[in-house]
Order: structure tokens, then sequence, then C-alpha cells
């Protein structure tokens, strides 16, 4: 089942620019932990913490930093200067390349006033609708559906069941994993007594380069002009986007999280799992909000944000500490 | 792009009831929010404290309410009682109808034993199962699924990847987004010591007449009998509805909320974003359950909820300021 | 729309080992519960409490313990030592065997290098990729996707919508609802400055026999190696399993709920709705993560845990009570 094709650890450290200790000509075929790597897998070691489970592992090779110690059992180290990112490019080096072949394959669906590059490869129960666009060397999967006058740029992985709808505009080299959803209705309605008096949604998605976005993931179509997704950011699982947010560069959203219409993320926010941000508000760049805090001002840049509602990070371990202090007479009084 | 057709002034101050001030003869053909407007969009204030965007509004017209004064840039006006309301007239009014040629389309699965109205459009690569009853105008998309003794309404929209499972019953101008699940099991188990032996759902799901569903969300089929929406019903993305669960007309349900099985919500009540409701608990008409709060017993008509444990929202403010205090007060003490 | 067959109340008390009292020919064609049952209907007792709905009851039969009354309208009762478990037991031997005609139905786009067992049904607009498997009786959906290289074991159920990614593998009777994704890239990026470089995701998922995953719930591919979920564990709707976690046999995670990467779960841990586990931590078997909880460190075997950060519940209650006593106090000084 191997993705990875056998590499001699010289090609990796040619490819990294990395120096190694031991036997070059060693070939790695796999990667896997520290613990549980073999003689024919690529591993590494990201945090001293784990110096231990070096000394042990029985690797072929290791992408090490520079003061790391060989382990006993002789794996050959490649020292680089951030170990976790030269891990990301041995894998992506080693990585085989898809077998997608180009063309519209038997039992697709592709209106006849779609544009498909011809590099680009639509695979059986994939739908293309009228004056849609598929960019060169995009892959759509079986079951996937790009609505009519989507554009979709080149070198993207759009996966089984997920819909681009109508107008929606995605970059180069975005991947959308299973069944996400790009650009249904938001969430807009107006009161008329009790009724909910739907608010046509007018807009579209509009998706950077170098986006990717989790299984079952939602970005709504803005209710006029686009919600927009920087380049660059990632999105995890089950996230939700409300319609006319605007995400800037390099912002990562974990799993779980949501974020109400209109919110604004400067570059290089995060969200935690589970984070929330309420509508119309604005974080500025590289602020963190933690795992299931909720957002409900607007923050500015540089801060890391915990709790409900959240507030700054230090300030949410106060107060629990401090409410430790008071179980623990509360507990001596009662 | 433009999902809107070319409109004058004049045309939508009859269709909403609204008087003109200014150039009824003015023709708009998109819409747009205050700020970014420009001479060929209607937009709206729906709010007095944006009355300096309203001032500076370079749109063509401007939906508003008896007092809100002319912009610089000579905007033509249209007065009506509810300025938000009306701006939701208005764009349902401007859009232009979808293009969907009635009939089953090459590529679309129809079973032999299937009822499909010849007004409904099957779109390629959709599936209707044996027994299945597709309404009148209803459009079913690309890789949507209906499955065996389903019945749809009229004019409602199915979108690609959403899945109606057996014997599930929906009314008329439904529209559920992308990947919508109506009808999986609920969960449903008993212990027979560590083993969880699965307890047949043998109910449906009931839908009721203009209820919206948003991407990715949830309603489990019945263990027993009928989960039941009621009309006019609006649920947003990434929620979870229970078997069994019970809602009334017009309620409310913002993204990723969640109502454990048998959980009875009466009309109008709403439930704010990840809001969670335990199961076989009843909310009374109107009530409000705020972002994030966890319901844990049954509540009354026309409240406010927050937290977890979901209390009065006045208790949680009053708890919330209370601890500031106390923090304020720590800070000196240590 | 009955999903089940009629059947004699003697033949469920053979089938279960049940003891009688009425008549045991009456025969049943339905379920439902206490309140609604009409004289056609199997009910069941599951709980004391519900004593007086019992004594109320018209159904037809009622499963009940050894203490149980009997209904003033006569309903014929059968004893059983677990009434609910008797009742999902009952209710399997009354459901009728679902229709699905082996073999590969037209419009079905299966790879001429899967292989697909002669007793398997693969429905319209399913697809099945090169080199993968399906196992007898196995049914694939309409719009289901099973990718190149997946392995899925007899007499599973993959539901509409659902996709099965590049080599992963499913045991023997495991049923995946609508939508779910099994096999996505888990969150694996390494920073490079502000940019986030992709890590390939070159493992699988493997999924025991006896699972069954909600609807529109996520199940990532492992980093390296496999993520796992063991036999018998039961997973609800809208639930994220992060890439390279390991979950044991007979686990229960209710809806909404997360488990960030290599996140451990011993046998019969038990994740309450939305609860949430942060990456690489173990949960020890039995233990019981409440609802809304967030687990940020590794938890023993057997306890019930509660609250953000997740502490002994009983802990979490005592810091409940010990609020209210002091808002009551903050009241009177205010």
């Amino acid at each position: 089942m191997s993705a990875l094709k056998p590499t001699a650890v010289s090609a990796l450290a040619k490819h990294l620019g990395a120096t190694v200790e031991g036997d070059a000509k060693v070939i790695v075929t796999g990667a896997a932990p520290l613990e549980t790597a073999t003689a024919s897998d690529l591993t590494f070691l990201g945090n001293p913490r784990y110096s231990a489970q070096l000394a042990a592992t029985r690797a072929g090779a290791v992408i090490v930093d520079a003061k790391a110690k060989r382990p006993a059992s002789g794996s050959v180290l490649l020292r680089a200067a951030k170990p976790y990112l030269a891990f990301a490019k041995a894998l992506q080096f080693m990585l085989k390349p898809a077998q997608h072949s180009p063309g519209v394959q038997a039992g697709a669906h592709v209106d006849a006033a779609a544009k498909v590059s011809p590099t680009a490869t639509v695979m059986a129960g994939a739908y293309v609708g009228p004056q849609a666009q598929i960019g060169p060397r995009t892959v759509i999967f079986p079951n996937a559906s790009v609505l009519a006058g989507a554009r979709i740029g080149e070198d993207c992985l759009i996966y089984p069941g997920t819909v681009v709808r109508e107008d929606c505009v995605l970059g180069a080299r975005v991947i959308l994993h299973n069944n996400v959803s790009i650009g249904a209705d938001g969430y807009g309605f107006a009161q008329d007594g009790a009724l909910h008096v739907k608010i046509p949604q007018t807009g579209n998605v509009m998706i950077g380069d170098d986006v990717e976005i989790g299984a079952n993931s939602c970005v709504d179509r803005a209710a006029m002009g686009s919600t927009r997704i920087g380049r660059g950011t990632k999105i995890v699982n089950l996230v939700q986007i409300g319609h006319g947010c605007q995400l800037g560069e390099d912002v990562l959203i974990v799993a779980q999280s949501g974020l109400a219409g209109s919110a604004v993320l400067e570059d290089r926010v995060i969200i935690g799992a589970r984070g929330g941000v309420l509508g119309h508000l604005r974080i500025g760049a590289g602020t963190m909000v933690m795992s299931l805090a909720l957002v409900t001002k607007s923050l500015p840049a540089g801060i890391v944000v915990s709790g409900n509602p959240a507030r700054p990070h230090r300030e949410q371990l106060r107060r629990e500490a401090l409410l430790k202090r008071i179980e623990k007479k509360g507990g001596k009084d009662d």
C-alpha cells in the first residue's frame, strides 16, 4: 500500500540540503513514528522530549537537528535545521505521483457548455455543469459536483462528494477533501412577524491558491459580493465559514470551528479546535483563539485568547487558579 | 455572474408598497452593502447605527425607514416600514429564475418504479429509487440520492450530495443544501454487557412546507414513528437533529447546534450557534437558547437562557460579573 | 411503510426466551412508544418511572421485567430480564430483510480492476475504483465512492454520499451512514515561516467488525501507519476522528464529538455529545467523558469527567454548587 517510492538517503540529503551521518546509500521505502519504524522507514525527531525514543529507534534513517545523538541501532542521521519541516519536504519528495489519466472518463457528466482542460481528469460519476471551467491537471473525483459557472484553477484536487456551487471560484493547487460544501446559501432571513423570509444569497465564494479544506466543512456564499479565503489558508474538518467572511492568508482553522457571517480574520490567525467567532467581528493578524473559545468582540493582532466569552488566555488561567483556591477554602468551610 | 435582473426603482416601489424619493426611473442590476455599492446597486439601511455609511454611500438606490436622510451622492430612496424585510422581498423580486429544463436528464438514475412529475428536473448523476415520488417543479441536483419510498413535494430544491433516505417525506418548497442527511439511523443501542446491540430504526422523517436545511446537517429517522420538522423552520449548517425530535413551526437553529433524541421544540424556539439540548426535553414556544448553551432540563416558553448548564441569561451575566469582582479582589490579596 | 413483518407474540417469546402473560397468538405488525402504541404494536417498559404510561397503554404487546403490572387494556406481556435489550432483539427479529438484488446495477461505475463479490450489490451512481474490493452481501448505495485499493468486508452497508478513500480497510458488518468521510488527509502541516507546508498523509484507516458510523462523520487517515477503530465501536453523527487515533473495542462516541490526532481510547470509553479530546492523550478503559467536556490530559480507566478542562465530574458538580452559594451571598452584599 506504500504511497512512497524507495529513495536513497543521499537523494534525500541533496533535496533537503541536509548532512548525513552513516551510510548515505541506505534506501528508505516508507515512513513511521520513531517507536514503530523499521530498517526500511524514514522517521524524524521533532522534539528533544522524545530523545529516549530516538535512542531506541530501529528506523533506517532519522531526520534530526544539530544536537541529536545517533541511535544504538545505527540508524543513518539526516541533520537539518528544522527536522519536522524537513520531514514534510522529504515525504513530498518520496510521494508517488497519483495516477490519474487525463480526460473525461466514461460515466462522468460534463455539460456540453463546460470548459475542461485537456490535461484535467474528470472521473466517473463526477458532474461538471454548463459554463463551468476546470483547469489544467485538476482532478474531479467521482460523485463530486461542480455546478454551472463555477471556475476551478490548475492542479486542484476535488475529492468525492464535494460540491462547488454556482459561480464560485477556486485558485490553483486547492485541495477540497470529501463532502466539502462550497457556496451553499448562508443563513439569511428577515423576520416578518413569526415568519423567516429568505434573503436571496446573490454572492459567491472566492478561494485563493494553495488553500486546503477538510472533509465535511462548509463555506457559504456571500449574500452580496464574495466570501473570501486567502492564499495558503488551511481549514480542517467539519468547520463552518459563514457567508461574507473574509479570511486572510495563511490562516489556520482547526476542526469543528465556526465563524458566523461577515467575520474578518487577518493573515495568520489561528482558530483552535471548535473555536467560534461571532458575526461581523475582526481578529487581528497572528492572533490565536484557543480550543472551544467563543470570540464575542473584535480582537487586536498578536494575542492569545481562551474561554467563553474569550479573553486573554493569561486571565483565563488566573480565573481557573482562583476558582481552585476558593474551592479549597469552600471545602473546608462547609 | 449577476443573479439579479435589471429592475427599475419604480417597479420595486410598486412591488414593496414603498414610496420613492428621487428618480424612480433609475435601474438597479445588483445588490451590495452600503460601503461598496455602486450606482447600479440596490442596498438598504437596516439599523440607524450605520447612518454615517448611508450618508457616504454611492448606491443607486437604498431601502430605508421613514426617518433616514438622503445620501450626499443623491441615491434614490425607497422608504418602507421594515427596510431589511423589504430588501429581502426586493431581492426575491429581482432574482433571475433558475434555468432547469424539466425532465430526467441523461445520466440520471431513476428507477422504473419511481414517480417523477413531468415538470420536475432530475439532473445527471442524481438517483431516485423505487416507489420514490418527486413533485412538480422540484429539482434534484447531481449526485443527490432519493431512496426507495421517499416522497418529495412540489417546488423543492435538493442540492448535490444530499441524501433523503427510505420512506422520508418532504412538503412543498423545502430546500436542502449540499450533503444534507435526512433519515440516517438514529443513535439507538441497547447494552448487552459491553456490547452495543442495534435497535432497528423503524420510523422516518417528516419535513413540513417551507423548511430550509443548511449544508452537511443531519436529521435522523425516528426509532418508532416520525422525527418531525414543522413548517417554516430554518436549520443552518452542520446541525444534528436526533431521532424522534419534534420541531414546531418557524423554529430557528443556527450552525453546529445539536438536539439529542426526542427533544421537543415548540414554535419559534431559537437555538443560537452551537447550542445543545439533551434528550427528551421540551422547550417552550419562543424561548431562545444562546450560542454554546447546553440545555439540561425542560424550559418554559418565552425566556432566554445561556451557559452550561443553561440558565436564565441574566443569571449567567450576573455570575460573569461576580467572578470578575472576585478576580479583582483575588488579585489584590495574592 | 412498515419495516417490520407481522409476528406472533409466541414467536417473539420463543426467540427472546421470554414468558408470556395473555394471548400468545396476538400478532404485532409495528412498534411504537407506550403512549402512542395501538393494538397492532409492540412496545416496552425500560424504566419503572414510566409505570403510569404502562398502565394506560393500548399496545398489543409490551416487553416488561419481572415486576411490571399488566395494563388495563389487557396488552399481552412478554417478561424478560432486560426489557430494552429484549426489545432491540425483537425488532431485529421482526425486521423485513432489505431488498437489494445482488450485482452491479446499470449506472454503477465499477473499475475493470476492482474485485466485487458476486453476492454484493453496487447501486446506480456508486463508484468502485481500481484494485478496490467489495465483500459478499455488502451494499454500496448510490453516489457512494470507494476509491482505489480500498477493501470492504462482508455484509457492510455503505450509504449514499459516503466516501472510503484509497487503501482504507473495513471489516465485516460495518455500517457507514450518509456522507461519511473515511480516509481524508489529517491535519498535518509543518511551519516554514508563515507558510503551512503539507505533510503527505501516507497511512490509511482500519475499521474493525461491527462498527457503525453516523452521518457526516469523518475519520482521517494516519500520517503514517493506520488510524484504527476497534470492533463493535459506535460513532454517531458529525464526529471528527483525527489522524492516527487508536480506538479500542465497544467504544461509544456521541454526536458532534471530536478527537484530535493520535488520541488513544481504550475499550468501552464513552464520549458524550460534543465531547473533545486533545491530541496524543490516552483515556483508560471504560472512562466516561460527559457532554461538552474537553479532555486536556490523559485519564485513568473507569472514571467520569466533565467540564473544560475536564476533571472528575464530582468536582465539577462541587464547583457549580460553590458558585451558586457565592452568587447567593454576592447578591445580598451588592
